[in-house]
């Protein structure tokens, strides 16, 4: 096997956020379930935004904020998505090679403009997505690079990126490509309405054996095994993959893999503000530990770490030291 | 005199605020001096862009703010600003007109994009300010409305405005408009630098009888007056205009009107975050409550509760229920 260029290389939909705060009344009004994430079209996109308070817009995406994390973790991270040569374009750009993290997908004009995120954050710091992909649906086979692909330790995905079916074929040529090279594959199943959608995906993707490591939150694992109850669930996945991280909100983390098992305790935090990105910066907390070589229990506690700093505020993307957060944890 | 239809009538430049985090090395390389603003070209915008960190993005500018904040106090506000048809004017727009702020300036293409202020934030919480205006430079006389500025009880302006030329002539012509009215205009200095770069335009102003009430910070009021003192420049200038109100940061603020003199302490923050929008709250809050029929003093209390809210946050927008929090202190 060759060298490594890069820890971790992430794919996904390439979407900046655009935060506004809401009521469980506008919630209600709008019919939106809490803590859900949907895809709406451009049409929705526009009257949705009529409808919502004032905004701030700070670059997202499951992967994209994974990506940041492990580069603000200290390690070598890139990532691939689609952008348009837009304003949003150029904010996702600046702000994820800001981080340090690698990005040369180029942005390129299919008609539609950069996806975005409309999150709709409750007073109890739930947020409820509604996602105009634009142009991260249109992520083609051909914006990958097998040789970054190959250079890298870990490939990660997320699942979001099975809904549109041009990303999906690009994923799946990823996987090929890092599997060939001898490379780690991790994945996250995102959201449980996304597993609704792509349950039998999903499920061969983990029983063709083309996933490693499997990220999932209690009502993902719950829905993807088919299980009534937590224990079973993880039980029966942890079967089928060789390392499986269960995040629990403020219950902590667990963790199986090759029959080893641990657990952490979530980190405090003074104040939730807005929980997008909790799981996404809990990967690259367990990312960044595998990395370093770090035992399963101090990979999931650097996970906890950075989930608890992304909480106690607005947006997905690390905006204390976690490098220092960590070092004064765990050193 | 006809019956008013808006509180406020807010005049300034459009424009987006992409707020940074920085330390002081990072202001020393770039040789900017903390807490200025300063008026950067398209080529410095996109090589300062490329040098500083991950950002977020929430609309801003001084009169805006302002027209934000007296709509969230429940004013009735106006905002005029040039924004051009791209995706940084919709946020403006839609930003502006969730808080319930009237804002019917078209968007107009004149070859450049909506304006944007790259804000440095280091950690003490001082702003260092970098426009590049972009469409708000080119706000025409022509997209001014006479019936609207005639309905206003106040017409409010930045000096920032004074910058480019065309908006110049705007804000004298609307301030032509409201005069002729009978309205009463209100004025704020904006900035140090820029009064070093208009001071004699201001004098003019200030001299020529257009402004009834004017807005100043320390180094502002001392820099105006042209006097080494603090006290001898409120006293200078208090006699060239009806009302004088001067903010003094963590030492409160003051104000003369008609040779009656009210001051107040400054409202407790527990932390300060970001001071950008301090002044432009300030404003809003003093106005609203002139707007109110409050007191010399009360009116200055506002303002103050106004700018603690907004410095204890990233953006120049209020988060907080501005109108409860001044409920909760004055009733």
């Amino acid at each position: 096997m060759t060298q490594t260029r890069l820890d971790v290389l992430a794919i996904g939909n390439a979407v900046v956020d655009i935060i506004a705060d809401c009521d469980d009344a506008f919630l209600e009004a709008e019919r939106l379930t809490k803590g859900m994430m949907r895809l709406i079209d451009a049409d929705e996109a526009v009257r949705l935004y009529d409808h919502m308070g004032p905004a701030r817009e700070i670059s997202g995406g499951s992967a994209g904020n994974t990506a940041a994390g492990i580069a603000a973790l200290g390690g070598k991270a890139g990532f691939v998505g689609q952008v348009a040569p837009d304003q949003l374009g150029e904010f996702y750009r600046h702000d994820l090679t800001a981080t340090g993290v690698e990005f040369t997908t180029a942005a390129t004009d299919f008609g539609v403009p950069t996806g975005r995120v409309m999150v709709l954050v409750t007073p109890d710091g739930h947020r409820t997505m509604n996602t105009f992909l634009g142009a991260a649906q249109h992520l083609p086979v051909a914006a990958l690079d097998e040789t970054q692909i190959e250079g890298a330790a870990i490939l990660y995905l997320e699942g979001y990126l099975w809904d549109p079916e041009t990303p999906r074929f690009a994923m799946v040529k990823a996987i090929d490509v890092a599997r060939r090279a001898g490379r780690r594959v991790a994945f996250t199943l995102s959201d449980s309405f996304c597993i609704d959608r792509h349950r039998d995906g999903f499920n061969g993707l983990i029983d063709g054996g083309r996933i490693d490591i499997l990220f999932a939150n209690e009502a993902e694992i719950v829905m993807l095994a088919g299980e009534v109850d937590f224990d079973s669930a993880v039980a029966a996945v942890a079967d089928r993959v060789e390392t499986l991280v269960v995040t629990r909100s403020e219950k902590g983390a667990i963790a199986v893999s090759d029959g080893e098992r641990a657990q952490v305790a979530a980190e405090p935090v003074d104040r939730v503000v807005d929980t997008t990105g909790a799981g996404d910066l809990f990967a690259a907390g367990f990312l960044a530990g595998q990395t370093q070589g770090r035992s399963l229990e101090d990979s999931l506690r650097i996970g906890a770490i950075a989930a608890a700093e992304i909480i106690s505020h607005y947006g997905a993307r690390p905006e204390a030291d976690l490098k220092a957060l960590v070092a004064a944890r765990l050193g």
